[in-house]
Order: structure tokens, then sequence, then C-alpha cells
């Protein structure tokens, strides 16, 4: 049993830890925090958990998080972070961080974020936790950085893709949807139920930040940089991301070829299904069929008429995309079965 | 391990008592019944279930689930029902119902179904299960009536209402908001996504089947028949039952009063939640906060102005209302703790 | 051609207000003030109206409404709207108020809104703006209490209810169901997109403003007072209200003494359709219909079961809940067809 | 006045074009054709039309309909329309077709629809009825051909694109977004409420049809054939659709220049509004500021980073992309305002 402290405990992603991990073989929550609501039970902001636990806010000390916990998970805003991971590897505690603060390269945050790492040395140390691509260096790392949501269901969808060696690297296109709850508990015009309802509305439609992780990892599976164009679009639903890749090929490719390389990369996968059907309602992925668990549905079509490569990864955005990624990430860095404590399937219809 | 049967795994229902029983340690799903779906992997129709279970659809065979399946959970339709529950229990297999055909008692089926029932010795075998008010009859009933969903909810809103012995028990209104999931899986005009989005269509506003459930039950707990106003409505939402109770007192009531009858009939019970916070958000029942969980939310208020109580009872409508409390009663039935297998907090927001 | 001034016009009723009024063939919107956004154009706030008008965001300048504007349309919270009212008709302005400044009688203010009336005389000059009830007063008022959304809805679908002198007057029950519009275009916690969702939250179960003027307007009705008692719930669309009645029967009642009263009250009514038909997907009213119309669609059933009448009332809040029964009683008050600038059809389906 | 006819009125394009023809001034509907509901108001399949036409279904019977109209406006599936649109102009009826039976060329229709065509002399008559291209040919036209609705949305947004001469034509990305309303009032699994809820379901993810007018009309434009990659998505809204196009530059563009170019293309447009704003939440096209309207809000962004040309087209597929648009052809035909009858603003928020 492993202590681990929640930090920032209050928002969506707090959320979905504290849902996962009260009922975690080998977790015990010692800690969960939110400056704003210390002092009240967790199920006055999560109100599903009223009964299964007695957890309350406490104010973020983390002298105490530092002396309570072996683990921490940092659910805390871009930039703020940093910070705290610091100071809690510093006193031996093992970090998985859910902001970006983590994820890049040194040279990339400049132009993604528009700030210089204060960190720099820690970026060294940081592993970015997505468990298909970097289970190893997980296992022993002190500090995971945990993959961003849009990122997730483009990486893992695009990365066998991008293995065939047959697509133009540098116009790679995303196209991705993705529901409310990404843009977390704070309120907002942009999420206000009125305005947030039936639409489809672009947001950053280009220069997105999780565009700087999903060319990092895609660059390196295969020879040569890998440019990402990524347009995400908020659509009507409360969780949930779906990354449709459009990419162009090179050389003729066949079905066959792609089955043997999604299969490979992802037959032994806990997490990601492929889902390629001939028949049914369900013969691609959808976010609706992921809701509530923790798999990466990905799959593929070739069209012969414009000689591309269409792609689909669909994830629970703050599972696969956040908490239940996090926890992977945590199973793996305390050696147990990875699918410990998340192996849930979706709940569906929904 | 005890091996079970599903009769119709094809449908909504069906789809959650596969969800729930592939992961609960002492069942075993031995067979999966469609007829129209015989030999299709069960992720067919339910993609949430895909990589979880190698299950397959099997042509309905009553033989074979005699000779293979100590329980079966039958998710017929109502009518449906009853002929096989009757084979199968003649073979000595214990029944857990989630049709209608045997939670009433024999003369209510012309008046309410509109056919005389076929099997009445069969009705005076069954328990009506609902664990809250017949744990104890549930434990050893070879046949067991999964109550309806807007049943469930009403009656475990209201029961604590009731039993104050202070209401007026021949008006006791009951509006209820239900999910299109309720409607199953079938297609039809009412379910059709452009008409069901942002609706509020009263549904057969009198004379609605559950009520006769509703006031069988309600009326074994005080003294004399209650009689229910019952108006359902769809609403846009796929699952969840809010029941909202309007009940007009007798004599006058103190919250201090009511806060201790639903304590003393719910605090105990591990699926059953009082609502009723000061503060926050969520100070009542919203079936938003217990989709994706067996949990029955229930709250109370008094309105002085009109001397009336006010009562919530909010349910996922495919599981405390279907398929989680089939899985309750069958807990129940085998003597292992009530919560096994179903003991999922809610995924939300979602 | 009259001169009109929209005093608030960047939230939700004042987008309304603008659509209608911009194609009004006898109305000129002179003046649409919003302090926040004084020099945008009005599409930066209302999108739909892109290229449909010049308008412009002003700065409220009461002076100049009153030297400009025959008629001014108050979008303002409760509270802030009286002060404005009240110089606005010194100044010979003729006010149409959608607060709820001028609704109740001087001595309710206290009870339900917490506080005295400020201008009590005023209040004797104000018209309740229900036109089906009150048009003849409102043909020559200088201020005009537009009705609330809830209360617009209850007191159409129940007054030939309470018309036929029939039904238990202290214990009329409205369940409600209400669109997140009805909150208004600033943003809460209440309203934001993941809380939102798939919900049916109670709101103010007991003692909902608006309560007051629906027994107000019903007590007018018949012989004697009128006690509702009213509980409203969020759910999952924007637009939109459903009241629900539930009154019970003092004596036996047919569907046919029940048409004839509805006929006899709403049959030349331009506004309110009587909907209770014999088959077909909408046989009762369902705010779907109206949505986009100023339409209240009325609809009832009788339970013999629990000698109960059933009473349905739905309508579009933004429009005849807020600003198409501004305009109607505009259109009154300027002696033109009702109907001008607000007869058209609903959007459907949406 | 004209009289017109609508032959298959039952469908939401059909109750489209009777809410509109019906305040239409220079059109009497004289027909509407439902074989199933023959004799029944058109308000009980399409309740938002009560209490504003008496007009009820009647068979389907061409003689008539030549008789009667001068103009017919078809709704009929693909592959039933051109036969009857045949009858119809041997008998010198002026006929506004909204299948896809004449949208193409006589030597596309085995490739994109796996027929040969009927009646390919038609198709030489027949002319592609989006306005904003062909408003000269539509004038004097006696078949007009109205464009499928991800086609409008989908060529109006790239048109200027295309334009530049500055894209890779082969390559053009349309990632579509549609509603449920799109694939009509029949029923089906994929549009039932609990599969259509929160989903992001690829759908016919290559060779989809729509994909040929597309380009079609694109390779009109420029020198060139255009090939267009195209794949929708069903996403949780009604009504609506959003096609996002992803284009690659050949050369530098700017802003400027595209800015002149849709400035050119589509200022004194009645129906395309340029959507590309600095501020507020409203920057760039959304289908949910479009509904209820007949307009086609257009934008643009460049993207530095993969020398990326984005677009956005978003229309009501019931309105621009089906009845508006038929009715704005008619409008062009009879000689009048094309404004005429569809001039109204769109419903918001919704």
């Amino acid at each position: 049993m492993r202590s681990v402290g929640i930090i920032g405990a209050s928002g969506y992603t707090g959320g979905e830890l504290l849902r996962l991990l009260i009922n975690h073989p080998d977790a015990e929550v010692k800690i969960a925090t939110s400056r704003e609501n210390a002092g009240e039970p967790v199920y006055r902001l999560h109100p599903h958990l009223r009964k299964l636990t007695d957890i309350k806010f406490v104010e973020p000390d983390l002298e105490k998080v530092a002396s309570e916990c072996e683990f921490a998970f940092l659910a805390l805003p871009h930039g703020s972070s940093a910070p705290v991971a610091k100071r809690l590897l510093e006193a031996g505690v093992r970090v998985i961080d859910l902001s970006a603060d983590f994820r890049l390269k040194k040279e990339d945050y400049p132009k993604w974020y528009g700030w210089e790492h204060p960190f720099p040395d820690l970026l060294d140390r940081a592993v970015y936790g997505l468990p298909e691509l970097h289970r190893d260096e997980i296992r022993g790392a002190s500090l995971v950085a945990n993959p961003g949501c849009i990122a997730t269901a483009s990486i893992l969808s695009l990365a066998p893709c991008i293995r065939t060696g047959a697509v133009e690297k540098n116009r790679v296109v995303v196209d991705a949807k993705i529901g409310s709850s990404g843009a977390g508990a704070s309120v907002s015009i942009a999420s206000h139920h009125p305005e947030h309802s039936g639409l489809v509305r672009p947001y950053k439609p280009s220069m997105h930040r999780h565009t700087a992780e999903i060319e990092q990892e895609l660059s390196r599976l295969g020879s040569g940089e890998v440019k990402v164009a990524m347009t995400p679009h908020a659509v009507d639903m409360v969780r949930g991301i779906m990354a449709t890749g459009h990419s162009f090929l090179t050389r003729e490719v066949t079905n066959q070829e792609l089955w043997k390389i999604y299969r490979e990369m992802y037959q032994k996968e806990p997490f990601v299904r492929i889902v390629k059907d001939q028949r049914g309602l369900h013969m691609l992925p959808d976010p609706k069929n992921v809701v509530g668990s923790n798999f990466c549905d990905v799959g593929f079509e070739l069209d012969p008429h414009t000689n591309r490569m269409i792609t689909f990864g669909a994830i629970d955005n703050l599972i696969k995309g956040a908490a239940g990624q996090a926890i992977q990430n945590f199973n793996i860095m305390i050696g147990v079965d990875e699918r410990t404590g998340i192996d849930q399937a979706g709940v569906r219809p929904i």
C-alpha cells in the first residue's frame, strides 16, 4: 500500500483521481488538497463520491505532503506545477505531474508556452508518461509528465501510421473534437451551457500547445521530424476526445500491412483497442464507447480516392487523457499489474 | 462462483448485466442469449466491452440454460418473461426477472397490464426485489421480481415520507423525469435523436404501469392504501430517473423528524444516500450524480407555504433501476456482501 | 414607426428583443445599451445578427433614451429596473419592464423578494403584461410588467383548470422543467456545461418567486385564493419551459367540459394553442415544439385513478416567456395586429 | 403569387419547406404530399405549424401537381426523384430537386452512386443550385439541383481558398461534423437517442457521395482538378454542419490577400457572412450561430507552422443546406429579392 497525495483535488481531474484511487488496492489517499475548499468533505464538489469516502480537502501544505506521501499526483494549472514538483522531488516524493510543465524539451517551452522553463534540469529527469511508448523509462522514474489529452489520442492513433514510413511527415492533419470537461471545472463564457450546447466551435485552430507533444513523440518513431497540423473543435459532449488523422501516402499501403503494424504495437497493450469492424454500428472508434474507461480506441481507413490514410483515436479525456493514465503510470512505477484500479469498462450508453 | 445466464443480453439492460457480471468475483456468465445476434461477440452491440470478454451471444436454449446455470437473469419484454421463468424454475434455476411479469399481485394484472396472469401460483413465490424493503424474503427466494425503474426511485424516496403517517395518502403526486435509455435499445420515432433532443415530453401521463408497483409497496408501509398520481416526462438525458414527490401534510412535521426517519431507514443501506445539504451545487438528489452507480439518492424539503413535503429520488435507471439492483438481489441470494461487483462510484461529470 | 430603446441589450433577452425588433415593421431600435460592451456591434455578443443590423451597444444614458425613444424595453436584473422605469416614465416614455419589479402588489415584495418596494405608487400604474388575461388594460398602459417565464407557462395552462371551479385551490402542484437560458448569459457553476448536461436538478424547490405571480393571477380567476405548490427543475435544454400542473378535482369533470373551457379561453388567442391529440407523437405540449416561436402550447389530461387533472404548458422562455411577450404587449399598446413581428413558427426539429 | 407543390412533405426538409413557404409572400402551397400521412393535417408531423396553416398531406398525384403548380419542390429519396422530375418537367412545371439525382454529370453517377443515370438528357438541363456560383444559370432554369448539405458548407468555405491558386489541389482535406437531422426523419439505430448522444462517430469516412459535388464545383473555379479528402462525423446536435478544411499552401499567402478574395466573393452575397474576428467568443464560424437561418458563415485561419490554410463553413443543414437554399433558388427563378421569405436571423442561443 503506497501513500499518495492529490495536489489540486477539487477539479475534474482531481475528482477522477479520487474516484479511482479510493478503490485502488495499492494506494491510500492521505492528502487531497484544495485551498478554496479546505475543510469540506470531497463529496461537496464530487457528489458521486458521497458515502464512499470520508476524505476532506485540506490546505496545500507541501511539508505535510512530503512527510506523509510516497507519491504525489499534481493536478495543477500549467505553470503552477513546476515549483511544487521541484519541492516534492527534493523531499524524495515520486511525482506524477498532470500539467504540461514537464512534457516538452527545454527549447520548446518558449515557442509553445511563451516562457522559459524555470527548472531545465528537472526536464532531463522527466519521462513522458505514455506507457505504450515509454513503459520502461516510466518504471524507474521519479518524475512522470502525464501526457495531454488531445496528445494521447493523437499519438496513439497515429503512431502505427508513422511507423509505416509511408506517409508525408510534414503534413499530418489532426482534426480533434473535444468535450467540455477538458476545459476544467472553472466557469467561463466558453463553457456556459447555453453557449456550449449543440456547438462545433473551433478552438485555437493553429498552434495549439498539444501540437508540440504530438510532434515530439511521433518524430521519435521514425526517421525524421513529423509536423502536425492540428485543429481542435469543441463539440457537445462532456467527456471525450476524438482525434481524426488525415495522412497522405507516399507509396501504396494495404489494409493487411496496416493491421499488422497496429497489431504489433497494440495487441498486448491492456488499454489500446483496435476498432475496425466490417459491420455493426461501431465499426470505428467513438469516444462514446470509451467514456468511463481508460481505453484508447484506435482505428484506420484507407481512402484510395485521395491516397489518404485516415486514423481515429478516441479516449475519455479525464481518464486515459488524465487521471487514468496517471494511475497507469503509478502502477508501472510500483510494479503492479498495469490495470490495477483502472480496469473498468466504459459506461454505455450514456 | 455461481454460474449465471443472461436471457436477453442484447438490450441495454443486458449490456449492463454483462458489464457488471463479467467482473463479479462470485459469478461466471455461462450464457448470454440473443436470437438476432447469435454467434456475434457481445462487443458487436456493446462496444465498451471489447477486449474485456470473449463471450458470444447464443440462441436462447432453455434446456442449456437449465443444465449450465444456477441463476438466470431475465431481461425480456413484459409478457415474454413469465413462461421462460416458469420453465427455468421447474428445472431448479433461481430466477431474477427484470420484467414486470412477477411484480404485482394476481388481481392487478388485468387493470394495469390488460391481461390475466398465466401463472398465478408463481406470483405467490415471487418476491419484490427491492432489498431495502424485502431483504429477508429475497435471501431465500427462487424467483425475484426486479422492480421497475421509476418505481425504484419513487418508492425509495417516498417510503420515509409515508412512514411519517403525516401525509394525505390518497394524493401523492410523483412527477418523474426519465432518460431515453429507459425505452430500450429498439428504435422508435419517440427515441429518434432529432425528436428526443431538448424535449420535455409527457409520456403516459396517467395510469402509467409503474404506478401499481409504487402503490403496492407504499401501501405496505403504513396503515391503509396509498394512491399515487404519477406522470412521467421524457427529458434529454440517456440514463437517469428523477422522481419528484409532492405530498401534502396532515399535521406539522419538522425537518428533524424527517431526518430521523430517513436516517433510520437508510443510514445502513449500502446503496441509498440521503442528500440534503445546506450549501454547494448538489444540495438535493440529481440523477447526474448517480449515473454509472447503483446508488439511489434521496432527499426532501418542506414547503410551509403549501403545507407540502417535497421528495426527490434519483437513480441510474439501468443500474439501480435494473441490472445493478438485480445483482444486488443476486448477492443477497448467494449470501455475499451486497456491494459485491456493484460498488462503483458514479462517473462524473458526464 | 415607433422609436424604441432596449435597456440591457447584451443578455439573452436583450438579444431576442434585438432579433425581433430589427425586423418589426412598426419599431425602430434607436438605442441598445450595454455598459460593458459599449461601442461594440451587437453581433459581437449576438453572432446570429451579423450582417442583419449595424446597431452598436451604447452606454446606458437615460436622458438620451428619454429624448429619443417613445418606448423602452427594460431587460435589467430584478431590483435594478424600478429606478430606471421611474425616470423614463417621468419623461413620458412608455415602459415595458421585463424584470419582476412591477409584477406584484406592494405587500408581496417583502415576502417573496425580501425588500420593500421603493415606488409603491408606480405599482398602481403597472399592468401585468399577460395579454390573454389583461389585454384591455395593457392597451392604455404606460408601464407594463412583463410576466415571468415559469409564471407565463403556469398561468396560461392552469387558468382554464381554475375556471372550472372544480379543483382544490389550496394545493395546485406545478412541477416545472426549465432550460439553461432562463438563468441568463452570466456564467455560474450551476450553468457550467459539464454540470448542466444530462441533469435534472431541483432549483429552489419551495418558495420560488414566480409562485407569487402565479397565485396572484390564478386567484383573480375564480372565487377565492389559489395556493400553488411550485417546484422547478433544471433540465438539459437551452430554451424551454414545461409547467406540469397536478390539480385534484372536487367534483366530476369531463373532457368535454374541459375542452369547452379551453376553447372559450383560447380559441381566438393568436399565441395559445390547445394541444390534445388522439394520435401521433405530439399529443400534448412539449417546449421542443414551440422553441423559436411566441406560442404557449397548453393541454390537459384527466386521471380517473386519483381524481386528478393534469395540465401542461410549454413555452420558449426567451420569447413567450420574455421578449416575444414584451413585443406582443408593445403591439397592443400601439394598436397594431398583436402578431406583428412575432408570428414566426418555431424552428423544428432543433 | 406562384403556386407550388412540395413532393415529400413529411420529412424534415419537407417540414422546413412548409414552414418557410406558408409565409412566403410570392408562393402559395397548393399541394404537400405524403403517401403515409395523406389526409392528416401537416401539424400532425410538424407540430410547430399548428394554428399556422390548414394544409393537409395528400397522396402524391403528379397529374394534380402538374395541373395546379407552377413550381415543384422535390424532397424525395435519392433515386426516387428523377422519374418524378421528368414527368413534371414534361408538364411544364419548373422543378427544384432537393435530392442528388441531378447534381452530377452523367459519368459520375456509376462511381459515386452505383447506378447509371436514367435520364442523362435531363442532366444537361439541370443547373447546380448554389446561387453564389450559378446565379445566372438558375434564373432561367427549369430544373435546379439543390446542393447537398455538406457540399454547400464545403464549397462555399473552400471556394475563395481555391481561387487563390495557392493550395495543393490534390489534397484538400474536409473534416465535416454533422447533426442528426441530416439523416432524416426515418428511425434507425444510428440515430437512436441513446446511441446518438455525446458521440463523435465517423460516418462513411472515405468516398462519401458529397465528395463528388464538392470536387465538381471547386474544380470549376481554377485551373485543374481538385481532389477532396472528405470525412464526416456525426456529433451531438440536431441541426448544423461544420466543414473544416485543411489545405496546404504552395506559396506564401497573407491574411490580407485572403480577406480580399473572401470579400470579393461574398461581400454582396445576402447569405454568406465572413466570420473572422479578433475578439469575443465567436471569432470563427460555428453552426450554432446560423441555426434557424439561411446563412453560411465562412472563415479562415493561416497556420504558419505547417504552411496550412484552415477554412470553416457552417450552415443549418435543413435551411441553407436544403429548404432555405431551395427557396433562394425559387426566388431567383421568379425574379424577386433573393431574401424573400428566408431572411430570418438564426435563433440563438438554442
